[in-house]
């Protein structure tokens, strides 16, 4: 009854109880947790901030570094776990290793694609709320990351941190989106997804007739006009913040190949390398946001490191173990170890439509990239801190992407600059981290997927939302303990957890309402780069055409 | 060409080149891998045999005790790994602790069910040998374990070993298959499955109707008159080699309760220890073979361990790992933890079929006990032999549950007791244990349900054999490295493993040819037990009634 009580004053109230004070506005649900449990956090901050302000002060009054590895594509224990490499005939040494010296989360959510997992670690925020749902395959997307959104690279440069983005983003290819204009120092990126590739060189139109068992026909009778390549789109940008970018790798003119999404993910790897070295020597900390695009390849890819698996994608995954490796070490060798926060992980579960030739494919959890089921959205996920995080230990607690902005804006001592006029999502996991499993400030999530609400998580259990109208009694609600493939809806004993997650649901929309989301953001594609090959122009002059004619 | 040309002399003469000289006959594709391995295995046993009789002569001249325990209905990822621990709501600390001193196996095959993978653990051979299918869940059965069958125990004891059995036996309620008459000195057994405790009770009765419904109802209309519970058949059994069994804790008249099942595991338990005790103390090596009957309990069960999870036989489990932890201790403690080789492992998939209050799922491989799918045939297994097996080391090599019978023997000097007459399907993995991953001996199983032959692995790939007649391009191929779950025949890229599958397949039947399975052995239940009571002699009697009339 109290209980009850409680969560209807929320549901009426929260909105206008929290707002007025100069704290962050977290989702509904938030404060529902923060009525239970206010002292024992009250207790756990004060705690933390004690730890993070020694830490300082042995560290010559400097903040921990912070590097946030991004993996693309890579779901629920395809690294991190050498049982689970035997299950799939691959190895990944190094990932392995860093987990046996942090902490392995095993219910870490990411949002179901891409764009959205970015959109959520980079602004705290449900990216439904900005409107990042999937920017289009085919260039120009002429969409992106608003300038409004504040990032963490923007929360994070506020509280005098150095700023570094490295390979992918996909956050738009407007000038707004670009990561020098949201907040970074320098960026070295890729435009846009790695699909793109598939599109821009003859090679690719070989292989993409019949996809996965073409790749042994060296002549395509279907090929289209060679005039038809669009090897006029943007493949790599190298930026620096307050200047205009510039295009990398490609001459006027050139034919592109596959060989330069190689050289496109060595360059990146290379930068990652030499922007660490650089930071290292900064009098500030720094925030270095590595984000591969391996080992999503749509190339033939034929020169990949031997696996008993076989897969191409597998491959590159035994590939970027290695590269992760390198950039551990020189880590290590630069001393910065010990004052450095790193956090790996993967973006959203494997993209398993390519199953046949990649060797990917789902495991524990039942779904791929792009569906809401676990295994769409329950990624491996490992945080090190050496003496600030247990070596070797694991929280199977409920943590969601954007929980990093918030967490990594604790642990830098930002939070002031988190904005307080929106909601975000994200919630303060520094407890978590230093404390370890059962500290985690959340046990629900909301997961959209592009702009509906398709499936929400409280505790154990999981309810994929039906149409409208579906009686309440069959409301699928899935217990993920007992059933973590999502096989198996719950009716009769699932029965007092629909009205749970109604209240849940009700709640989120009132606060939804009083901070609606944000409209799409348009704009114009490939705008300030200071190198745009005559080819690329005459790209936007047919865009800007076309949008006469057909409107868009 | 040249091995083609192997493979086709291999299955025509093997049974002749094996047969004649005083080895031990294996199934057919051993000697196709002997063929090509025979000079490194050849090596490797020479050292391998040096390591035994370097350790035995560190041990006083004493060769090291061997204990085996046997987990009913755990598949694999079910214990040994606290990630997976997490994805399922239970804890297995003392397990997983095991793991870590010891070697997991990330593809040990048993059978897909109980009374198959004991007999193959028991006789070194497939179970369809010894027609050792499945038991009739209703007793009596009136088969078993045929005297002719060889046993570990057996194997054993010829070369000096003191044994004993503890737990679930599963063989048959005829005298010749009770295991104090099939090589172990002691024994102390369950007569029959758990299953069959599920009719002997009134309260079972009334949990019957409906199952996984009816656990809060107190009275059920439908309940049969009380005098149809057949409270005359035998739980457990305490035996002595060449003595008359006595029948453990069941007085006559006695009206059967759940407590019953409960007092009997805690029985086996504390046997378990006891007789852990009494065998350190002798000059002679021991066998411990303890098969818990638990996780498996088809009663109420409502003062279980608390786990997230919350069903009943994790609830059990959670137990289970206290019990198996406290048998550890105590070998701790007697000081023989060096010179015992341990292995702990389930004896088939999960048993599915319970799944909405056991708690009890398949999690990466598909399929539960009672399939021929890995989910069926797939377990968690460790072996922990400190300083001769490396501590935390992994092996993703195929291991299957007859080898265990081999290897025992290898290690305990015991092999000339092997009987020649027979197949031996299991192979020696002592090279395995102490060399490590990469060092099997076999990359291939044949893999019965009851009398049909299902499936055949060889390396990654398995077939799942269809009906004949199926043309060759459709056999049913997957690879389990990137299709774990068997969801996804090859077709295509299957084509090429079609032919040799099919040549394994009459390789293996030309030695069955050679050497024909065995029929099933009939005989009287319960017989050659002291203290039979009134009831069970009356039942013993209707029976023999009944087959005068209906036949059997």
């Amino acid at each position: 009854m109290k209980t009850k009580l409680i969560l209807l004053i929320m549901t009426c109230f929260a909105p206008i109880m929290v707002s007025g004070q100069n704290e962050i506005q977290h989702d509904a649900e938030h404060y529902v947790l923060l009525s239970q449990h206010q002292e024992k956090w009250k207790a756990e901050d004060k705690e933390v901030a004690n730890k993070l302000s020694k830490f300082q002060k042995n560290n010559k009054g400097k903040k921990p570094n912070i590097i946030y590895v991004l993996i693309d594509d890579v779901g629920f224990g395809e690294f991190g776990s050498p049982l689970l490499n035997n299950v799939r005939g691959y190895e990944t040494p190094n990932l392995n290793n860093f987990a046996t010296e942090g902490l392995t989360f095993s219910r870490m959510y990411t949002e179901p694609s891409c764009t959205p997992t970015r959109t959520a670690f980079l602004t705290g925020r449900l990216p439904v709320r900005s409107h990042m749902l999937e920017p289009k395959i085919v260039p120009p997307e002429a969409t992106g990351l608003n300038k409004d959104e504040v990032t963490i690279a923007e929360v994070l440069s506020q509280a005098g941190y150095n700023t570094v983005h490295v390979g992918k983003w996909h956050q738009g290819d407007i000038a707004q989106s670009y990561p020098h204009n949201q907040g970074f120092d320098e960026a070295s990126f890729a435009m846009h997804n790695q699909a793109t590739f598939n599109f821009m060189t003859n090679e690719s139109e070989q292989d993409r007739w019949p996809y996965n068992i073409s790749q042994t026909i060296d002549e395509n009778p279907y090929i289209l006009d060679e005039n038809f390549r669009p090897r006029d789109w943007i493949l790599g940008i190298d930026g620096k913040k307050g200047e205009q970018a510039k295009e990398w790798g490609v001459e006027p003119g050139e034919e592109l190949t596959y060989e330069y999404y190689y050289k496109l993910n060595d360059h990146h790897q290379d930068i990652a390398i030499e922007q660490l070295k650089r930071l290292a020597k900064e009098d500030k900390p720094f925030f270095l946001n590595y984000w591969p695009l391996y080992p999503v390849d749509f190339s033939r890819a034929d020169d990949l490191p031997r696996t008993k698996n076989g897969g191409s994608w597998v491959g590159r995954m035994a590939q970027l173990d290695g590269w992760i490796g390198d950039l551990l070490t020189e880590v290590e060798n630069l001393g910065i170890a010990d004052n450095t926060i790193i956090v790996i992980m993967g973006d959203n579960g494997p993209m398993v439509q390519a199953l046949g030739s990649s060797g990917y494919t789902d495991m524990i959890y039942r779904g791929y990239k792009g569906q809401t089921l676990e295994g769409g959205i329950r990624v491996a996920a490992f945080a090190r801190w050496p003496k600030m995080i247990e070596a070797g230990s694991l929280a199977g607690d409920i943590v969601h992407v954007t929980d990093l902005y918030t967490t990594f804006a604790q642990i830098a001592g930002a939070t002031d600059y988190i904005p307080r006029d929106r909601i975000v999502d994200g919630v303060d996991q520094t407890s978590l981290l230093l404390n370890g499993d059962g500290y985690s400030r959340r046990d629900y999530v909301h997961m959209y997927n592009g702009p509906h609400l398709e499936a929400t998580m409280k505790q154990q259990f999981k309810v994929h939302w039906p149409a409208a109208g579906t009686p309440a009694f069959a409301l699928p609600i899935y217990n993920l303990l007992r059933d973590p493939r999502e096989m198996t809806p719950l009716v009769v004993r699932g029965m007092w957890t629909v009205g749970y997650f109604e209240e849940m649901l009700e709640r989120h929309m009132a606060f939804k309402q009083k901070y609606p989301d944000r409209k799409e953001t348009r704009g114009l594609p490939y705008e300030d780069i200071s190198n745009l090959r005559p080819e690329t122009k005459e790209f936007i002059e047919r865009y800007l055409q076309r949008q006469e004619i057909i409107g868009e």
